[in-house]
């Protein structure tokens, strides 16, 4: 199977297949896409053209479309179905992790009617339990389906059985090996129960150094285990240590993609998850209020200027760096907030005291307000600008990068200690109290300066 | 295995314990430890004491240490280890993708020397092979080791050879059935093997349905394709279908980590990836660069001003909402290159044209602008600014948000187009462009209104 680009005229050729009710040529087009790609071509489609589309798919293959929709489309769609179909169709074919997701974003009514629906009680229970974790947990993230064998196990039972319980799991890439109290002692991988002898224990192959996580870990941590000792399946315990289920990773993966996009998205002044393909009134949600903190700190800002308009008014020249000195803070701010964000999102914040980190960012202020002062002094100087102007930029430069960025350091620490996403310190906060604070001092200085010298 | 933490106190022991030479102590506290956490000490230690630890360690889990290491960490201590220590106790360990990514850190002289020393041919071949992928390509993510067997066999044979090829793979999650000149046909995941009756055909039970990417194809896409579809493993063939090699999810998470944190460092202003952990220096150069070019914009900035000088002179009011609209240039700026930026690398363009994208962007920025002009008409309005500098701001806000808004989603967009990485185009290079041109557009503004209203 080539790998899957959905274009215009593709799409434009299944409305026109639906139009006319060719069955036969849309089931061969969809027989030989993946999940992933219909849930692609379905986000194109309005509700009656997907609904075409989706009774031509056999159960298994709808409800993974399902799945991989993104939660907008889905519940659109889902809206338009009957509880009843919903859940026999779907919800009775898919994972109890993915049934768990889709289920939670119904409102109570619904919720009850489309679990009462589901067949099989075990199933209906298995989802009940992970809808009781919250979200951003490791249960939340967890599939019930697993495969369990017992330590007093011999290989041969454990291919009997693990043939029973294989038909319900996906994915298999370890069997669980548990005691006789439901207990996780360690995992088998699949190619050491294929290369080991007929005749062996399962107690005398099993890895028994095998990590796992509880129930109410955090996902950001789970995805930092996950990547730190590059697992694709992490069993999930509760407190006694009973197995209780087992993340994949690629549900980690989404949650590192979405972690990731939103520490870029706080940095880059958007509140919500947008793309370019989003329509405009999404994408100014996610967008005003960003802005409208940004006007709020730019009109204290303007307040600040106000209270030196006599200065300016004397000796105008005064406005010529004011936007350069604003400037200089945000940038540096948003560096020194950056780099503390990242490495508190990838866990690398090292041994070091936060008192250490400061010192450190500190010595870097140094190092970089001296050059970038030297380097304006020399312009203004080589301009011939007047000597109260020369001084005023250089020794408000220097200041304007030492205070942003301890101030960039110290906020997104202090955050993370009362346990706010430290996150939001990048972005356009930190360039706003970068700005008017800046303002201030870029200003002040300037009196003094225009006072003994202009 | 608890989750491993490194605390201060924890390498102040494993120092003491160095230092007093007490190796049965040291090599059980080893012996619990995953390859990850033992990487993270030697991160901590010097030179000496490090050695002196992987004396301790078995050749299979001191050559994981060593591809757990970070690069400079791991140059610095194989710097000071011959080629054939390197050769015999680690690469010959390795999986050949791992080898072939240390190897490609070395000179042309040492690689030499180390390849010589390996002993094994046929390991030393793949290794040569891989090395000449270019960086950031499929060929140079994927290893070579995998398990192949022949679509004509059946499960009994099947088994038999791979219980003879599983030794050298680490982590097996499918078979790859090849024809009879090694072209991918399918996989066959271990599961499927294992609940099939031994009297199966391989041909009748693979999956035939096999997404593969040639070994050009960009790192990026790889993580997409793997994320999109869910995949563990990912088979790499060459131009007329012959399987090549694999790779693996945790390879490809740390591409997909890797281009998510450069984007985030190049919106923030930070040239290359440093951590609060690294030293003054690093920080330093990995700062600096942006802010020089953010002084020379915020220097091309204040000559605009300079020309505006007299006008700023006779209304010095005019000074008050300078930085406000410098600002609210570059925030708005940033959300729209970040949009761009985030939809090109996680392949969600959507199928519209560019000049339907710059179209809707238009909407938002009219709907944005207008807002946020009507809210700065209310403010100096209600404070009693003269009507001359009331309008100029509304007017100019409006102007600027739209100019910021299009020149944002532009420019990523051209980039990308021209080959050039589009998150460049986020961060200080946007903003400053846009503190200038809103700066020229604010003054210019000005001075209309001021002659004909002040």
């Amino acid at each position: 199977m080539a790998n899957f680009e959905l274009t215009r005229d593709f799409i434009d050729e299944i409305r026109s297949l639906i139009e006319n009710k060719d069955k036969k040529k849309l089931a061969e087009i969809l027989e030989e896409l993946h999940p992933a790609d219909i849930a692609e071509i379905y986000e194109e489609l309005n509700i009656e053209e997907a609904k075409f589309l989706y009774f031509l798919l056999d159960d298994d293959k709808a409800a993974d479309v399902i799945t991989e929709l993104e939660e907008d489309d889905r519940q659109k769609f889902l809206k338009s179905l009957p509880s009843e179909v919903i859940a026999k169709r779907f919800i009775d074919n898919m994972d109890s992790d993915d049934a768990a997701d889709i289920i939670s974003e119904f409102d109570e009514d619904r919720k009850q009617e489309v679990l009462s629906h589901i067949e099989d009680v075990n199933s209906a229970g298995n989802i009940v339990d992970l809808l009781n974790y919250e979200e951003g947990t490791a249960g939340s993230l967890m599939a019930k389906e697993l495969i369990k064998v017992k330590e007093s196990w011999d290989v041969p039972t454990c291919l009997r059985s693990m043939r029973r319980q294989a038909g319900e799991v996906d994915d298999v890439y370890y069997v669980y090996v548990v005691d006789n109290d439901g207990i996780l002692k360690g995992t088998l991988s699949l190619k050491k129960l294929l290369i080991s002898s007929p005749k062996s224990k399962i107690k005398d192959i099993y890895n028994s150094n095998v990590i796992s996580v509880k129930a109410d870990t955090p996902s950001e941590e789970v995805a930092n285990i996950m990547n730190k000792y590059d697992l694709v399946a992490l069993p999930v315990v509760d407190d006694i240590g009973r197995l209780l289920g087992r993340i994949t990773i690629d549900d980690v993966v989404d949650v590192m993609r979405e972690e990731a996009e939103k520490d870029y998205q706080l940095a880059s002044g958007i509140t919500e998850d947008v793309e370019v393909s989003d329509n405009v009134w999404l994408q100014t949600r996610a967008r005003f209020p960003w802005l409208a903190i940004g006007l709020a700190g730019g009109i204290m800002g303007s307040r600040v200027v106000t209270d030196f308009m006599g200065n300016i008014g004397s000796h105008p020249q005064i406005a010529i760096f004011m936007p350069l000195i604003a400037a200089m803070g945000g940038n540096v701010g948003i560096q020194s907030s950056a780099i503390v964000v990242q490495s508190l999102a990838s866990g690398d914040m090292g041994i070091e005291t936060p008192w250490k980190k400061l010192f450190k960012e500190f010595a870097v202020a140094i190092f970089n307000a001296s050059i970038l002062s030297l380097l304006i002094f020399s312009y203004t100087f080589l301009i011939g600008s007047d000597i109260a102007l020369t001084i005023t930029v250089s020794a408000a430069m220097f200041s304007v990068v030492i205070f942003a960025s301890l101030f960039g350091t110290f906020i997104p620490l202090l955050l993370d200690k009362i346990r706010i996403d430290p996150a939001v310190a990048t972005g356009p906060f930190i360039t706003t109290l970068n700005d008017i604070v800046g303002m201030f001092i870029y200003l002040s200085i300037a009196v003094y300066f225009f006072a003994k010298l202009g």
